[in-house]
């Protein structure tokens, strides 16, 4: 009943997949079974693609349902693994391998063999992000579709293991397909256009990415890295700067790293632990290329933010709370720079005001809002949770990876982008190469923020003027 | 009791195992737990190799026993699988995925982390050949070693996937570095010297080898090659003919494919599949190089006739059967060769005759020993069997590929080796591309050897001859 | 008093040149003069570039001309050759060879040590362009600034002689850096977009380019091949078409090698031969990847005819002979098509019709204008010469290649930049290697152009026409 | 008459040089011949390697001979020379260039065509380095052989000039191919076996090679290095030592690098200055790769000395000076050291001793001889001279580059080559490269030995004691 009802629409879909889609041996003759010929796999890969939107639902669908797990066996073996409680180990570490074997989907042999022919493995992660998105959009709700899922992510994360992973300089000597790529897949900063790219694969920039020998010219994930003296507060010297193009490094000029756009490029490998790894593979290269380099962080967007402050707004004023997120003196001034009347209105003319880029270039705008918008920006970054994690996605990537929020700056981001998504404010989560590991297993198993003294002042201060 | 007595010799151990091989995290917070830090996998991975042969059992002993499955939690899902089989599929499928979780010994996420580290899948490969040998020895008959040598199998198994290979065609302008390991790997027709390797990579030959991105500069499995006119019928003609070292590849001349030799080169690979996978691409090569080429085939010794022979004769004088292996004129031939006197005593004269090479310079005896040896031989690679299949190790490899059993060659290997081994004979398994598939399956599941009308005609001579 | 006047003004000048320009050694010393230092040439080359337009012209001049060759060692020697007439030949040869030697100019080391050092090929190629440009300005006209042009030329045509060239295909997977250079040095059919580019590089496409040992990264000449069906007559079918983007060759459709581009890049390799070695590599190339191919030819540009014709119809008007290029009946027609009045003043109308593209999109004005414009295009490309050369550029460098004047193609050439230039009109030089060699001698030597029946009769009807 | 007579009998010489080598255009088409078709240059190779020795002395010295300079008109244009002499400079310039290029040899168009196809170069080294054998042999004392060598230095001078060759670095990764030919053309310290290479290419070594691009996978000039913590005295620890196998470079042990083998592989490179080029650009990769290395010197054979002392005591005791080479005292120490008589005859009971390598195994004889030998030894490499320049063709080498001779070491070369060589004694020939420059100037020029005090010392001990 929950499973999207399977149209019989596509002549073959269930002959084809009778067919390619093998039993499962038999516990005893599992190491006895020949690979298919490659043309199974073709075959099967072939008539997917050919499909249109609709019929990879249904045939996803059908190929997760009809061929996964043998339920009946497996509840047989519980059965058993019971009675043998009181047997030896021996025989108890058996019967366990034995559900262990069982509860191998049948489908999952195949998309084994689809990953080596030319080209699978590719299918395989495009196959996924099909899987992905059916999930996302709930177009179907099936268990089943999620274990197909689960099994695809299981498979593609030993292959995508860190170890199988090359990582590679992009440099303007790189080949021009993959530069190409490079400049597709930035969704950071995007890339205008070809000087625009070579000013960022050239001095004082790095560019590195992961490949995969299963998907030659393909970066998986895109670090763009800039050398600077100090760690830098301000995403247009780093992306517009073009003095930059021709000049030779000066290696007495270099004392941080700042990775300022970092850029995963297959949808069907979420989940896949790559951009952490990366991070950390181009540390160690930078340390070794730089001995003495060691201030490491990001300059991060913090995409959301102002959305999620219009919502703010919106809900203070209808629970007529409005006053409540600046002090009288703030509200003052707000009134007095876009000579409103004093009140609930302000707060339309705040949002009014912030939804638009003028304040930007007005000095005496942007002097009133600076300390309201860091202030909230910081509890929105620090603050503000989904499941008791960070609610900002790209908080939460470098939490994750063990990162401290270091500091919010002012006037970071001042493009079209920038003052649209969080009124021109950036953040550079830093690496302290020693706390890493510390940091990222409180957060992932206590939630826990690490945070420095200038984000933790802004985000008291909200604390004090929210009356929370 | 059945597991190795723990010595509580090695200092640390306990202390290093209970601190490297974190807890399995809960099915809730699975993808909650960070990667340890590096060191975690490298300090083990030194004090394993640090470790005597001795302690390295204990040691692989007290991993696999006490850092494996939680055996209590997966009875306890079993009984809740058994509770939920009248719920709907989604429950059931949940249920089932958390067995199939909490079947992941805790060992196994030590392991993939030590793939992730530099020289860390080389670890692996070696630590499992380590297990193998101690099974094979019976050094410990614990089935928790087993448990261990089957789940790093698994894993070498995915990352050791065919996509993940890279085919290498080694030649005289590869590193020295890799063909110094290609001369040492060659274990079939060992190489003398480097102008005997030079003409291995050289004209009329081809060399190639899986290599894999985690084991740089290693070559997994090797196969040579020589390109010849017909299917060829002797080795010397192969590794010993220097007049190809100098000249050009006239491909008018090049009619066939002969894989004279395949070495895999890890222990600790044993199980994953390599050298089949490498014939294939091989195969697919060379079509795309001499598109006209139909021949495929082995040309391949037989490590073992000889011992067997001679146990076969020895059991047979034992039964006082002595006459039955030949007919009455051909006893007599050998008679006459050996000066001998008829009857029973006349197996020890056989016996001794092929104990040494000096028949291969005699003529006479090498007429009369040839139709004796030849279908003796065919009935050792084709009707001795191990568990249903051929017991000689290279016949069950090119079976289990799907090549038939082709040609035994008569005077095929003269060296010392050769004659002692095999009694100088050599077979051919065949590689027919439209048939290695069907046959493959035939042979593995119904264990039906495909071999051609001189093979089986060699066969029915043994059968008629030995009264069988 | 022709030579520059020499300003005085580059401060160090004199002191720089009397420094690094050593004397020429005596002949019996001329083996034990070991290298200056190599600052020596740094110095040089920096000072040069330091040096604005005026003050190069200045320092070439002074170092042509006060660095040159000894003149009176040269005299004093032709006087001891003459009176060696008749010793033997050991004297004469000896008195050659000190001949030849003391009319090296003494700059001449300094150019071999320059060539030495990094960048240093480079530097020169570029200095050699500033001489081509003051040369052909008239800037100077010294000869000694000409005999330093001819010493320059002499050693860049030894170091980029052939042998020590390099071909290179160019794809999509060379370097960035290349393929942006390839882009900007395209001058024949500017390249618009990467798309662009990436077409020009893809199926059915080939581009090469020498490159040079001593100047990495820099592709010299640039030849870009259409690979079609037949003899390509309209070249928007080769730059504009974007079907061929992601298709795969059809190895059945490849009968014909179009060369549509050839570009050099370096202005200080004029006269070093190497579009001409370029093309044949190419054929040689193309030969190897496509056994069958027979048909070679390029599509090439006609820059010059309009501007020709324009000075034509000029003179003719004058001459008072207006009538004399077309016949009667073909006045009529572009009267009538141009609304006109007949006589003189129709050569007015012709020059205006012919000056803007509008006629191209008349069917009518198209069919009157091609007998017309085909005939006299012929002409210009056959019969105009320059010291009995061609005069058009393109044909002269097909021609001195050796291929055949074989076909001009109405409607070639669509774009604003085709029509301004030749009025749409294409030609093609086909090479048949069998007769280049022939031809090209038979043009060098003998000033003999090889053209088609197409060609002739277009140049026969002209004469006829023009009363020639 | 002093030519060699030509032998008439190969067929087809004078057929194909007046074929292939094409009359020198006239001055004024000189840039309007067309290069003759391929065939040409390579029929003219293809004849030439298939003529035996002789036949080639025949076949050279007919092409230099009657395909040389056109005498004529170069006498022609000297008398018009002598009449432009009052003429203006461009007159002047321009007879003088007619002059020029009518030096040119007819045969030296067709070697640059040579120089184009595949091959062509290493066939002209090859050519070249018979010419040098017939010249050294003096199989032919023709004056054109003589100028067909000098022409052909001249244009192998150009293509091989520094600016257009490649420095590798050979390691164990490198092509089997290469690291075998560097293993073959290793004269000076020869290679034993594949181990010995491998450590010659591996920790605290460093092998470089020129190569160039018209000689794919030829190294024309090998350097070895050794790098340690002092300058080395001994090679035997360098070439023998097998405990820096698998080791690991500690940089901080690294201070020094020792030049200890330099050979040259092109024998038909001779005169072409590719050493002394090799030796700075690897002063400049080490110095690149040890920023504060800061010693740098060879530890070089002393071919020549033992066979030269043999010859001086010789010629001493012929001219019964037989006493004065050493001091009494130390004839003393020979006499008891070979319990021999005084007089006469001890110089041939020292020529007797040294004739062996006994002596060296003897604490006592060896104490006896180190002062002898050494100063002797010093004298022969400071004070033996050819033509004003060092005897000894290693030390003339370096001592061109600007190396200083630096240090004697007793008992630096144990082996057997060494002792017979040179008693054992290696110098070192140390690079102060702030000096090299002035010091190779001062050699060449001024024939000046730059020597350290020790060198000095021991040739004023010989001064004093030969009474010289």
């Amino acid at each position: 009943w929950y499973s999207t009802p399977l149209r019989g629409g596509v002549p073959g879909m269930d002959e084809i997949l009778a067919r390619v889609v093998a039993p499962l041996p038999s516990y005893e003759t599992r190491d006895k079974s020949p690979p298919p010929p490659e043309s199974n796999s073709l075959e099967f890969m072939h008539f997917y693609k050919s499909l249109d939107k609709e019929d990879k639902v249904g045939f996803l669908s059908k190929l997760s349902q009809d061929f996964g797990v043998d339920h009946r066996s497996v509840s047989e073996l519980s059965v058993k693994l019971l009675d043998t409680q009181l047997r030896d180990q021996a025989t108890i570490l058996q019967v366990e391998d034995r559900i262990r074997y069982n509860l191998t989907p049948r489908y999952k042999q195949l998309l084994g063999h689809i990953s080596r022919v030319e080209g699978g493995v590719k299918f395989l992660v495009d196959l996924r992000a099909d899987l992905l998105e059916i999930i996302a959009s709930k177009t179907s709700e099936s268990p089943h579709i999620r274990e197909l899922n689960g099994t695809l992510k299981g498979l593609l994360s030993e292959w995508f293991s860190v170890g199988l992973l090359r990582l590679e300089r992009i440099t303007w000597q790189s080949p021009c397909e993959i530069l190409q790529k490079i400049s597709q897949y930035e969704a950071v900063h995007p890339v205008r256009n070809w000087t625009d790219l070579k000013r960022r694969v050239g001095p004082y920039r790095r560019c590195y990415a992961f490949t995969h020998a299963a998907m030659p010219g393909e970066p998986l994930v895109v670090l763009h890295v800039a050398l600077t003296e100090d760690i830098a507060d301000n995403i247009q010297s780093i992306v517009r700067e073009f003095a930059t193009l021709d000049s030779e490094e000066d290696v007495n000029k270099i004392n941080a790293a700042i990775f300022y756009s970092i850029s995963s490029t297959q949808a069907g490998l979420q989940g896949v632990e790559l951009g952490n790894y990366l991070i950390k593979r181009v540390v160690r290269e930078l340390q070794s290329e730089f001995p003495h380099m060691a201030q490491f962080s990001s300059l991060s967007p913090i995409p959301g933010f102002s959305s999620w402050l219009q919502g703010l707004l919106a809900q203070y004023r209808k629970e007529g709370r409005g006053s409540d997120l600046l002090s009288e003196q703030e509200w003052r001034e707000v009134e007095q720079a876009v000579d409103s009347t004093p009140g609930p209105p302000t707060v339309d003319s705040l949002r009014k005001l912030i939804g638009t880029s003028e304040w930007m270039h007005s000095e005496r705008l942007s002097g009133v809002l600076e300390p309201v918008l860091m202030r909230l920006c910081a509890w929105y970054l620090y603050g503000e949770k989904r499941r008791g994690y960070a609610l900002n996605p790209v908080a939460n990537f470098h939490l994750q990876n063990g990162a401290t929020m270091w500091r919010l700056n002012w006037h970071a981001d001042s493009s079209p982008r920038g003052v649209a998504n969080s009124c021109g404010i950036m953040v550079n989560y830093r690496y302290f190469l020693s706390e890493t590991s510390k940091n990222s297993a409180l957060y992932l198993q206590n939630k826990v923020i690490a945070a420095s003294e200038q984000v933790l002042g802004l985000v008291s201060q909200f604390q004090k003027n929210s009356k929370l």
